[in-house]
């Protein structure tokens, strides 16, 4: 059955009401497990509707995961999905289907296998391409224990690029493990999958060949049977004449590709090779939005859908707004097409995060200077170097959480070599419903202890704007980090002016002839609630500066050591952890200057937060006006009582 | 010509000593060339007796630097060199020749290629596998400049396993670069190549074909002629039969393997290949530590060799030595080994630094318990967080600056799921002579800015041993960071006590009546030397407590409380960047008790300090004990004239 719109009402799904776990699926005929696999469809498609969430990766695999469930004992033999942007359908038959509405909400399911959720989830993801190595580990593991229990794992086409995915496939062969490795093969990563074995996949389906799985497992290479798929990507001459098989090189057997839509075929398929031994690669063809219309027709404006009726751009404080928010996205598209418009020197590189780094409309004006280089962050980081060594002017586009996987290219190919790189970091700070895994609170402690870096965090959606075009001008390398989200709805300035690198900007003062005076530092994102929180504080007399720091590194010290000569103490804010942080490069300044005044540094405390609403979790760590201005007094009435 | 020892005096190389630029190369015949192969080859052998350093690789590469510098037009044409294990031959034939003995040492050449050395050098290496993705950076930037020289790049067969090297060649396709990547295949990393891959390259060999290059650059698929090579490891059948190519399945023209020390064909070849478009993969065939026997009899022995007459160990401090300095290294192993035969829970892993780990007896005793992954330090990380989902207890040995490549693993995969993996960090702090590419002065900051893991630092080989323990008995994640080379000669107890997590050590007080006191915290390696400072200090009649601080996180604040009654400035001293580092922990501490006192940071400065002798290194930055005493009076002075 085709759906044309999500259903707002739960749909009839008699048959699943009824499985609670896994092993019940054991009890159903074939018939029955059709109609499970519909019915499942049916309300993984209410569900998202109620929740948003990703989308199009989860229907695509409804049949294959009826199919594992079905054939192996899972949670005895272990079953890892990467990423889990495909797990929702293994989150129902795993004894979460009431819950599911609740996914990505605080105290709901998490958006992706949770360790902690449930002991179907034997691997915690987030970051793509980690299933191979997690459940590599586990057969290792297994195997060392003389314990019997299979392991499989799913990864996609698009998870397949990242390198770590090539480096657990190398090392299973070397350890000769036994090992299920299903490939699903939507022919999508979030956008497009691009690079040699894109091209290499759409080769191996257009040679027309597959190799057959017998009921005992061995392969046999056929004639690939007549398909009602749509077609594939169509690829160049040079990839069509190419038969070798890149699994097979690295020394995996290869089976496939089967169609991931056909149960019958999936069932007796993974009976087959469920227990045989060494390293097994099964390739699955699926349909990304499999039986949606609208999803199958846009896979990439499918990969995530918002719930239904929500304001896409989430709860914004309007206090500060003078015009409409925009998100800061959206900002840094509109900073790229600009800025390259006046230097032809700028070309652009992203990881496979095109659309979430607002990068469509540059990609479109400018297609030959745009570098979409697939799930690889190592690789963005070192090509961007390498660009740079030829006198471009490049701009990466990341994520902060995704920086983490390219940190060892920041520091040696970009910062050593003090190459003039670019860095807009998105998702900064805390990022709502996704969770800890793509939380981006990390960045200020891993970038601030290099050499040569310029970091800068914005307060506005304008000053985003001039941060990004001071970054492109300074001839290092340099980083704008910015949240996820809208910003406070500042008058963006279409006209760039580079900041003055390393100063920051007195915002307001209040009560200046108190004798007691407080200083603010804010640090990006948490700038508008600080001054909130300053103003309220400000209303018992009590006479306070507040500070946009702009700069984390090079910090302002001149600053800070004329506030010393004045204010009593000073308060850090920021959205970053604590430990290693902004408000720690503030303490260190300080010191040096032997400058001894208390120092009171908000932000995140130590520990993953868990999903949620990303102002209530701003919240919950006190980083909200009240929150702030509640620390702050505290802070006050211990300085009093010393 | 076999050599069988490393000459002394330097030999006649007559040819060699003309060739200043290798445009001077184009005038040469090939019976010229041939010689002058035979000088360079005499002249490495007599620099590397002089200088130490990498040995086997650059041995192995003659014939290709020659024949390269020859076809290409550098530095016109971009060559890019992997690693640089394997260019000192290129820095001879660059105008560096006569630098080349000063190799390594303060002021002299460095270790690998360096941008800030030569225009040859096209870009900074030290961490493998970045050559594709540098590469390719200048391919597409020259292209879209409109220039058009040419690119090439060099990388290992071990470097290969990297899963950056997979991201840039499926990138590289999509782009429909123009690269010539040269594989350089001596069947060997540091350590042998482990791994899918290598089976693969043995494969391609055993199946008795090659990939001949026609004069016009066309392939052709020959059986390959009798080289006299010595046998390759033999594989198994199940690769033999395969003869699918890794290469081209991702969309790489291949040649070869053609003989790498076979000059006339090596020229051949890449002068028919030098201006073919598109990615093109030339697998050259070589023999590490060619023409000295004892290299190529003991591959891994001579990776890297000490210069002649050295003393192994490096200069030690032996003032507080009661036993001979043992290096950290092996503590790790013997560690390792003991561990391993209590607990059978135990297995241990390596990024392939076997030998540089010290696990060589560990793999040797329990062979199904070691687990060498090649260079895929992501995998690595992964691969432990799954075997630790299985109940297992894994050992991960890693340098600090390798763990940057697993930074994301290490936050997502084990500390988000707060996972049982023990890390052995060695080679933590400067590095001497590998320079700011191997420096791990870093770690400090990425790690404690996370949730959930344990960070110590030990002051001696004893203290080591047993943080190792109590980070395996600890039932999270936990490191032990600890320096390359000996530590200060402890008494090592052979029986296991853990430490108490977050307990420092008080290790000496100095004229407690004085009104005066200063507390020294001391983190790991300049522990002793802090010791030593607070002596000389004290003979002034000076307060002085001096703290092994042992645990960065968490850190002991209810000693910081108590020490804060009694004392008037704290000074923590550390060999780690002080932007973000342990004493940056410390300032937090303090400031979240509402301490208000003094403190001094001492560590590293704010820049990539070049190789030179680790003493000297440490010296300069002012963190030996003279130093650390010469700070310390300086910040006293200011504390009085506040």
């Amino acid at each position: 059955m085709m759906y044309t719109q999500i259903p707002e009402l739960r749909p009839d799904t008699p048959l699943l009401d009824a499985i609670d776990a896994p092993e019940q699926l054991k009890n159903l005929d074939l018939a029955e497990l059709q109609t499970l696999a519909a019915e499942l469809r049916a309300y993984i498609l209410y569900a998202a509707g109620q929740s948003g969430g990703h989308f199009g990766a989860n229907l695509g695999v409804i049949e294959l995961t009826v199919a594992l469930h079905r054939i192996l004992d899972t949670p005895r033999d272990r079953l890892v999905w990467d990423v889990g942007h495909q797990a929702y359908p293994h989150k129902v038959l795993t004894g979460r289907r009431e819950r599911l509405p609740t996914i990505r909400s605080k105290n709901g399911l998490a958006a992706f296998p949770a360790r902690d959720e449930s002991e179907f989830d034997t691997f915690g993801v987030g970051h793509s391409s980690t299933s191979i190595s997690a459940a590599l580990g586990m057969s290792l593991a297994l195997r060392y224990q003389q314990q019997q229990a299979r392991v499989a794992c799913v990864i996609g086409d698009g998870a397949m690029t990242a390198g770590m995915a090539f480096e657990a496939m190398n090392d299973a062969v070397q350890h000769q493990a036994d090992l299920l490795v299903v490939l699903n093969d939507n022919d999508m990563s979030i956008s497009g999958s691009v690079g040699g074995l894109a091209h290499h996949l759409s080769g191996l389906w257009q040679n027309g060949l597959y190799v057959h799985v017998h009921d005992d497992g061995t392969p046999e290479v056929r004639q690939r049977p007549n398909w009602d798929f749509r077609a594939r990507k169509p690829t160049s001459d040079h990839f069509k004449v190419n038969t070798d098989n890149l699994f097979k090189a690295i020394g995996f057997e290869y089976f496939g590709p089967v169609d991931g839509h056909d149960l019958p075929e999936l069932l007796r398929v993974l009976n087959a090779l469920k227990d045989r031994k060494g390293c097994r690669l099964l390739h699955v063809y699926t349909t990304k939005g499999k039986g949606f219309t609208p999803a199958e027709q846009d896979q990439i404006g499918y990969h995530a859908i918002a719930k239904l009726g929500a304001n896409k751009l989430g709860a914004v404080s309007t206090k500060y707004a003078s015009h409409k928010p925009v998100k800061y996205s959206d900002v840094f598209g509109q900073f790229l097409c600009d800025q390259a418009a006046l230097d032809s020197r700028l070309l652009a590189i992203t990881p496979a995060m095109c659309e979430g780094s607002g990068m469509v409309e540059f990609a479109k004006r400018y297609p030959d200077r745009f570098f979409d280089v697939a799930i690889a962050e190592q690789h963005a980081l070192t090509l961007a170097a390498g660009m740079a060594c030829e006198g471009i002017k490049p701009v990466v586009a990341i994520y902060s959480t995704f920086l983490q996987r390219g940190y060892d290219q920041l520091i040696h190919d970009i910062c050593l070599q003090n190459l003039d790189v670019t860095f807009g970091i998105d998702r900064a700070g805390l990022v709502g419903e996704d969770g800890a895994t793509h939380a981006g609170t990390f960045d200020y402690a891993f970038m601030r202890t290099l050499p040569n870096l310029v970091i800068m965090a914005p307060k506005d959606e304008n000053e985003c704007r001039q941060m990004l075009h001071t970054a492109y001008q300074h001839p290092g390398p340099a980083a704008v980090r910015y949240p996820r989200g809208a910003g406070v709805g500042s008058k963006i300035e279409e006209t760039f002016t580079a900041l003055p690198i390393g100063k920051a900007e007195v915002l307001a003062t209040f009560n200046v002839d108190h004798p007691q005076q407080i200083a603010f530092l804010a640090f990006g994102s948490r700038t508008t609630v600080t001054l909130e929180a300053a103003a309220q504080l400000a209303e018992t007399g009590l006479g306070i500066t507040v500070v946009n720091m702009r700069f984390i590194k090079p910090l302002d010290t001149a600053l800070l050591e004329q506030l010393a000569q004045t204010h009593q103490a000073f308060v850090t804010v920021e959205e970053h952890a604590v430990m290693a942080g902004a408000g720690s490069a503030v303490n260190e300044a300080l010191h040096q200057m032997l400058i001894i005044k208390p120092v009171l540094n908000l932000g995140l405390s130590d520990r993953f937060l868990a999903h949620g609403e990303h102002g209530e979790m701003l919240k919950e760590e006190g980083l909200d006006a009240a929150g702030i201005s509640r620390s702050v007094s505290a802070f006050l009435s211990k300085l009093a009582a010393l």
